[in-house]
């Protein structure tokens, strides 16, 4: 079978946006157009990640919208929900589009417009993917975050400070990047003394509320050598879920659905977790990049925290984490942000990263989708 | 390539229920493996088709929380949302799953629950999905529906009975099927004198509002046969986009959908329109069924009514149309509406229809997302 290539990708401007959902899918699916050279007209399909517009702007039918406003008719549409990991969703969408022979063109553009509604109507919204047995105690993704974080600090003996150094990384390589909602650094001591949000985490363990979208743009190997030399190939890609009752997981520390999707990802692709040379991780809690970290290979059960503390996944360690700054300074507009990953690995494949470049022959990307309730991993490698 | 089988189908009692979106999916979908006798374990991927529950009920991530119901961890789970079309994308996105070698066990599992919220609440949330140009103008789904009736009587001399005889004719149907929301016939005289709705439209040119769920399970040929000799294939399958804005069409009797979605899967298939057996159409509206046989190939432009009145598509004519009693008598919960299509194909063509049963090899199904906005084609025949 053919590889699955990538030959554009492009994000709008991350963080408080006037313009409706529409509007933000319309200018990052130009942009990768663009990008790539290629015209709207030679979409066979048009996938959509995005998990609530009708809740957040009672507006539904979206990816009908987009063909129509970007003249791609009558290119094949559908809307891709698997609620935070939507993007990643949508990147194994569109990849089993391509490869089962539907589609010999395929944009992948996700988004989401939710700063028009405040912090507490969001997040309602996106609690209420968490099972109604828990979310009538009032949980909500961060109390999980709160709960997981308290406990992997005192099992592994972690320092509170290591959380923040996650903060402090992603934001100091979101300064580099144009499009990140926040483009400041922050000290320690500002993360540290952030008001709480959920004990032990405070603000600056938190990715914001934001509006934004991405796209990705895919074809065969063969079509791809038609546009361009500078593409990227997904080498693996799997999806896995875990209980969708969080407090049935034996250990709260392991998120089942990242181990799982990751070993899919690593077979697939032939490589391991030493073959990757950078990634991005959904660090939409602070804790959560520790957990991929471990889930993924790249530390032991319990380490994470001290390769962060020595400086390993800086931008110029051994493995750069969250070069685009992650979803805690970029930005999570819920469907646009594993798209955005993906849009990240792409650049840093075909060398178009910019002041945020690293070398990189293989990328991964990890979104996850609730509190893991399902994740999705993709590798890439730079095409030949 | 290995072609794609369908080795299971179930739908739940359609109608008026009590329970909550996610017991539904699980119903369907737990009938479904049984019907196969396959285990949940076997699940690769596990797809929900459900175009708003998140609107009408306040939950989303449905997908997973089915996948913990049933047991189908460590399963891939994704959310489909084409609105009315749903179920359609669903067997389009499960089709690619096993074409692409993603997966070699696929359960689509459609469904929605509609019924506790007004009709008047539940025609607003589908008409979100509508362009802002025309929602703002009051324009619903039922509002296109009487419009494009009353330009196609006038323009092809058609008589207002004929379009009342889809909906005898359905319900004529519906009698025979244990899960339709209507088990009851209608004459022609109480459709023509039920109260108007969008003139010359009535109550009974209307599907009702339904909670509902329907599954399919998908495997390669090859590992149907392990399992059993009675399946179904996907011979071809399509679907395509037309204008968002419905009043920039050129013809408002020609679904530019339908014809293209037809066309791709004809010839995916090597079937015409002459070699279909048995057809599910759309028939969200009566005159929809009317754009459907015609965009189709199935009747010349304006001449689908003439083979209604003659007894073309009754279940003992030429080309049965809606054997399951279609929309409108079956019920049309969005999200499952496209997959119990693909049931009642699957029934057909696996001599499992009952008293519904009518001699067919190769079947098709059309499932309307919108007013046209996006439709899908499914062509299956008997698996050897």
């Amino acid at each position: 079978m053919e590889r699955v290539a990538i030959i554009g990708g492009s994000m709008t401007q991350f963080g408080q946006r006037e313009d409706w959902i529409v509007d933000l899918l319309s200018e990052a699916g130009l942009a990768c157009l663009e990008d790539a050279g290629v015209e709207a007209s030679a979409l066979d399909h048009l996938y959509v990640s995005n998990m609530a517009s009708g809740e957040f702007e009672g507006q539904t039918g979206v990816m009908n919208a987009l063909a129509h406003d970007i003249d791609a008719m009558p290119a094949y549409t559908q809307r891709i929900d698997q609620t935070s990991s939507s993007g990643g969703a949508g990147i194994y969408a569109a990849w089993q589009s391509i490869a089962s022979g539907a589609s010999e063109m395929t944009m992948l553009v996700g988004g989401e417009k939710m700063t028009h509604r405040t912090t507490g109507e969001s997040t309602d919204v996106i609690a209420s993917l968490t099972h109604p047995a828990e979310y009538k105690h009032g949980v909500t993704l961060p109390s999980f975050a709160g709960l997981t974080a308290r406990h992997y600090l005192e099992r592994f003996d972690a320092p509170r400070e290591s959380l923040a150094k996650v903060a402090v990384k992603n934001h100091k390589n979101g300064v580099d990047n144009p499009h990140a909602q926040f483009q400041k650094e922050v000290d320690l001591e500002t993360v540290l003394e952030s008001p709480i949000v959920a004990d032990p985490l405070r603000l600056y363990d938190f990715c914001p509320i934001t509006d934004g979208s991405a796209a990705l743009l895919f074809c065969p190997e063969s079509v791809a050598r038609e546009y361009t030399d500078e593409y990227a190939v997904i080498a693996g890609i799997d999806g896995a879920t875990d209980t969708h009752v969080v407090h049935e997981r034996e250990d709260p520390t392991v998120m089942g659905g990242v181990v799982e999707s990751g070993e899919g990802a690593y077979e697939m692709s032939g490589y391991g977790p030493d073959d990757i040379d950078v990634a991005e991780l959904h660090d939409m809690f602070t804790i959560l990049e520790f957990l991929q970290m471990e889930g993924l290979g790249f530390a032991e059960q319990g380490k994470a925290w001290k390769l962060v503390e020595e400086g390993y996944t800086d931008r110029d360690g051994e493995l750069p984490i969250n070069t685009s700054g992650g979803l805690k300074s970029k930005g999570h507009p819920l469907g646009a942000s594993g798209v955005a990953q993906g849009v990240e690995i792409y650049e840093q494949l075909v060398d178009e990263a910019g002041p945020r470049q690293v070398e990189a022959d293989v990328g991964l990307c990890c979104n996850v989708g609730g509190f893991g309730n399902c994740v999705i991993t993709t590798i890439m490698e730079a095409g030949q």
